[in-house]
């Protein structure tokens, strides 16, 4: 396959070149690089799709911007014809946690199963062409596996490799259990691109591990191997974590325009680039010129994450709606002055909560007293909203800012529970 | 079950005192004795037997005295009325080494299995009753599982655990790769226990772990743990190493009555005790009074030895053929006189070869005219028949007595293969 390129016209080696610096685009590693070229030089010269896997966990189907980076890559390849296979683990999803020691991954139902999957699919819907994405449950080929077929696949693996993985070496150092049967999610991953016959398979660089086993699986049941695509993790508003939706630190994609603009407009500076990276469908060139005039200071820090949120919006609600959300935004906090970045508070408030005993757990103001009187003048704004009622109750959304007076700003992030 | 001993009589209290002391004789170890004792107890009262299990190996069918160790004390269970599982592991035997690295475990076909069974069913038949044993292909169960029930068996044992296994230790400690399916094995013969209930399950020292991993797998699916009886490896002619085939160190239970004579006439002093106590029928006292007399002298080694070979051949072969052996031994070697302790000479030869040519090669002769002078004159014996012919060829057998004059003797080991 080597001098496949050969054969590629001068117009041929151009089409490659373009794909290729755009599916490197932002990526933490392509392994390797020159695999992928020769499955694009052969896609090119055949005019058949490359398939591209992307594996779903079916017990968190909530969709936010983090997973956008994995859907903003394989968005890239579906423009240029190839084809997305997206895997609904519901194998393991049905299986729950045979140690029953992780309430997290209970087990779920067939119905479970499908609602989160229409739940991925109605979602994913926002970036990608979902009438040309093939979708798949692995259960198919997983549940009729025999303890025959499993030592076959097993044997082609070492003890020592598995526990090289980071979470396992590091567990088994400090005596920590490993269930036997934890040792087959990688296989059982690996296996799908077996079935499948995946070229290139896409996954965040926590994922390493797993998607090299497809890899290696694949050669071992004699297909090509897939190339793997790590993309960078992004983190949350906080700055620290991965986005996750148990964090508290995530932007969903279905969340409302002006909520979205807002948290946006919460990230810290430093992490503007990354997201104008990952997050936006900018062109190449519209992202450098963000990041050259940023650095050479053309470009107000303020201005950029008001262009990266108003582009964000966009994505999920339209242009018109993302104009609005600025001029919202803009409106609301403009004779307020808020400051670039806002101070986080994490709060684990359930239910309704009276303002005024907000204000005062969150130290803004010292008594119930002047927070009574600090409504009454007119200086509480939730969200840019003015608070009337002295008696108001509200509950505390993920993101809300509350302000206080012309100049106390706090966002609240709610707790981990 | 504690108090399950105040419920029995005085006269069945005695009865399991009987038979648990007729168990534990002889064995390295039983986890627990209390459990052995409490399932004894509970056969007695309900008039249950128990189920005593033993796997088998499909691969290697020879059975030799090294077997017997625990043939006989299957035997001491059947003639108490328990009932004897024997396991034939057909299920692997069948897969081979999916590896493909040892040519020792090949893939077996149906009709080998099968074969094989009848050869253990056969040769076991001279230790046990068969036709109260009972035989399970252990593929009847494992080939019907699936990876969801091989999760769920896999999600009750850690990694540690399994590490924990000697020879996986040291592998791992040496670089040496485990493959992940050899941790099933362990599983599956545990499995086993699971399926038929077994209360007590027999074994080598060497089989330690995996016979401790039916009691762990009973007990996870909710089953009464099995007690595990293991019974000391025997060591073969050469008095080093376990007893085996692929050794060629040992004394097969279809060997010829003056074959086996002869083998066990071979065996280092210092192991006869430990044969008498395992692999002879002699009762409790009369092996301690062999015991005894040689320690005091009044026993010669060479009528020790005489004694338990004539009564090996007795076990297989009845006691004519036992006196008649012992009658053959006595005439061929009494007038040369044959020392204690033969050397022993390990060769490869394959196929015919020529009595001078043998005499040269292993140096008993310095030259083919010498060796031709020496059978002439009547000075060569091999197992105690004059050779007469100088053209003579024969095929090398284990534990072949070479004779060359009146004092030079040799005994030939075949290489391993």
């Amino acid at each position: 396959m080597e001098n496949i390129f050969e054969k590629l016209s001068a117009e041929q080696k151009e089409e490659l070149e373009r794909q290729f610096s755009i599916y490197a685009g932002g990526v933490e590693e392509i392994i390797p690089s020159i695999e992928l070229k020769q499955k694009l030089a052969r896609s090119i010269l055949t005019d058949k799709p490359l398939k591209i896997k992307l594996g779903l966990d079916p017990s968190a189907p909530d969709v936010h911007i983090g997973h956008t980076v994995v859907l903003n890559k394989l968005k890239q390849f579906q423009e240029n014809g190839h084809i997305i296979q997206l895997i609904i683990g519901d194998f393991t999803g049905k299986i729950g946690d045979p140690t029953g020691k992780t309430a997290a991954r209970k087990q779920l139902t067939d119905e479970e199963v499908k609602h989160n999957a229409m739940t991925y699919f109605e979602q994913f819907g926002k970036v990608l062409d979902m009438s040309k994405v093939e979708l798949h449950y692995n259960s198919k080929w997983l549940k009729e596996l025999k303890l025959e077929d499993i030592i076959h696949l097993a044997a082609s693996i070492t003890v020592a490799r598995l526990l090289e993985r980071n979470d396992f070496s590091n567990r088994l150092a400090e005596g920590k259990p490993i269930s036997l049967h934890e040792f087959f999610y990688p296989l059982m991953q690996g296996y799908d691109s077996v079935m499948l016959e995946s070229d290139v398979e896409l996954g965040g660089t926590d994922q390493h591990f797993n998607v090299l086993m497809g890899r290696h699986l694949q050669d071992h049941f004699g297909k090509e191997k897939q190339v793997v695509i790590l993309l960078p993790l992004l983190e949350g508003l906080d700055g620290v974590e991965k986005m996750s939706k148990s964090k508290h630190n995530y932007i969903g994609i279905d969340e409302k325009p002006h909520e979205m603009y807002g948290k946006t407009m919460s990230i810290p500076d430093d992490l503007m680039i990354k997201y104008f990276e990952l997050v936006t469908d900018l062109t190449v060139e519209e992202k450098e010129t963000v990041k050259q005039d940023l650095l050479n200071g053309t470009l107000h820090p303020r201005d950029a994450k008001m262009l990266l949120a108003k582009t964000i919006v966009a994505m999920y609600h339209g242009n018109e709606a993302a104009a609005e959300a600025e001029k919202h935004f803009t409106s609301v906090f403009q004779n307020g002055g808020m400051p670039d970045e806002i101070p986080v508070v994490v709060v684990d408030f359930d239910g309704e909560v009276l303002v005024i005993d907000l204000l005062v757990e969150l130290e803004l103001l010292r008594s119930k007293g002047e927070a009574r009187k600090m409504i009454l003048n007119g200086g509480v704004k939730i969200d840019g909203e003015k608070i009337k009622d002295i008696h108001q109750n509200l509950i505390v959304v993920e993101g809300m800012v509350i302000q206080v007076g012309k100049r106390k700003f706090v966002k609240l992030l709610r707790k981990e529970g």
